[in-house]
């Protein structure tokens, strides 16, 4: 399971240094990753499927290699690196052309509603929705 | 002259109303502004050929037609109106699919460094080089 | 009804140039005004108890006076300035010390879901909430 | 040396789901960081010293202990963890009254430029200037 996503670095996105402010990284991983989402339906019908409120964050990390500036054409690919019985791991990795600009990984749940507030449900059923091997997307 | 940009919105674009924040639309009005200099240099070259120190703005305002979410693909479309001796009026459309969802203005001027401070430039050499009619961009 | 909030700009709100990314201060306007909305129990349960989907978005204007930049102090002082049947105005003025650096307007309507999809609501019930005043905050 | 600043979440700042859009707590830690540089001139004032372009990432990286929302109070500590020849960590905490919401940490360098494009230069300088102890601030 691979995907990537485009991007191209706007004015906007940089800081007073001219580069890419840090935390827009972050914004366009987790663009990345909901835009594979949307092979499957997409995050809103997911939750629906799996009874869960969100896919969200357990962790985040990055390691920047290389700075970044308004106009470059930025390709994010993520991979699915493991899944747990509560928490998936994806591997992302940032280029502008051939250079790699950053590698990172984020640990997500499923969070669920529970009777003690919100809990990291099961991802069974999501892991066999994105491995599904007969859709087309993957 | 007009230039269309695309964006894809994203999950992280969104309000609690699970609609996009409104904000964004003006960072994408930006980013399409952005896109559509690059045909000619982009900001610093333009800024460094008309001894600006940024292309920055005097008014900006929209009208909101219908909401956007999730994974709708937004063309925005940008449009000189107007040049004036220290400014430039820009006309954007955000349209998803067939549907109208913005329309909005900026009025932008050429901001110089002198000696009592910033001030609005003459946009007379801008002017001559984003209508330059032999540029293949246009 | 008056109300002000304060935001320290950061670096990270700045763009190569140096000053604030102007989308930016439309974020600011918004928070203020979710600031005010507190006062009232806040946008979640002012939406329940007049059974709307959000106080969103028709029109939103702003003339930039001044550039802010990395450090300043940022006021930004709401007034609701109309209200019609169907919307209210609100101004914002933004200030860092005496100085204005940009006068802003928003047009919002109480939107609700109906048979045809989203429209805007009556504004009485919300009017009859904000400015009933016995509350403190006002 | 440990600094905390204090954010209010914003409407804006939460995502489809109701929660904070991860992105932005490390768009809040560094506005943390920069705002302890203010205590020692700011960051601009703090590069001229050092003869550097930036004080940029390397590295970043966060675990989310628990979600925050629209009118939570959020404190952010930071503190200098350590010291190397070409980088310094810190170390961040996002609390929300008593309940720890995130703990992170930033690996930053001071970025030159050289004849050979950016590289990394020594921290000695920057380090005597934050660690100064007969400044207020500490």
């Amino acid at each position: 399971m691979r995907h990537t996503s485009t991007f191209t670095i706007t004015f906007g996105d940089c800081d007073p240094a001219g580069i890419v402010f840090y935390p827009n990284m972050f914004r366009w991983m987790d663009a990345t990753f909901h835009e594979m989402l949307k092979k499957f339906g997409g995050h809103a019908i997911l939750c629906k499927r799996t009874g869960a409120k969100g896919l969200g964050l357990a962790q985040a990390s990055a390691n920047f290699r290389a700075p970044m500036t308004d106009g470059d054409i930025l390709d994010v690919t993520l991979s699915i690196e493991k899944w747990s019985d509560k928490s998936l791991t994806i591997r992302y990795e940032g280029r502008v052309g051939d250079r790699l600009t950053f590698e990172a990984q984020e640990v997500r749940c499923l969070f669920k509603a529970g009777d003690k507030g919100i809990f990291a449900g099961s991802t069974d059923e999501l892991k066999r929705i994105l491995e599904d091997q007969t859709h087309g997307g993957c």
